[in-house]
């Protein structure tokens, strides 16, 4: 399982980002054929570090393989477009992609 | 679900933050009984942001309820001084808990 983390820092309008995320973005990404899953933080608290992110996503595909297919594909181009919309409402998006290794 | 999610930088002594990590933190960790799932990063890239994080932890719960009571037993007040001796091998560690919301 591959994995694909997005932290958001709180956005400079969080009104205008929710709106776009969840009106615009999720729907966009939940096209991508390969994705497996498909989650979001709510009710965070921080334990070390500074304050919370405003939102962690998280977006699951089978192996980088399919990830990568996505990625490449035209819907994939779109939604990369789009986290640039996403970006110019919050500076500080932070996103990787790892695999999972299951202790 | 709830989902502690820790984000290591690089350690500044990568040999014996691995060390500890594997060899002490981890087999603590999984005592927990609340336990439900413990993953790593392996082979992480980055999309948007500055370097990769060195590891991002993840572990579950099936609830807030029993990770805070793992949290506050003796086992869990024991992991919480082991993460200041990791924290002494790397000092970047930030680590969240939230709720999963499933889109």
């Amino acid at each position: 399982m591959v994995r694909f983390l997005v932290l958001y820092q709180r956005p400079t309008d969080v009104a205008a980002f929710d709106h776009h995320y969840y009106d615009v973005h999720v729907p966009l990404a939940k096209k991508l054929p390969g994705l497996r899953g498909y989650t979001v933080s709510r009710n965070p608290s921080v334990v070390r570090g500074p304050e919370p992110y405003y939102l962690i996503a998280e977006l699951e595909w089978d192996d980088i393989a399919s990830l990568q297919r996505d990625f490449a594909s035209p819907l994939g181009q779109d939604i990369a477009r789009d986290v640039d919309t996403l970006a110019e409402l919050c500076p500080g998006i932070h996103s990787t992609i790892y695999e999972l290794h299951a202790l």
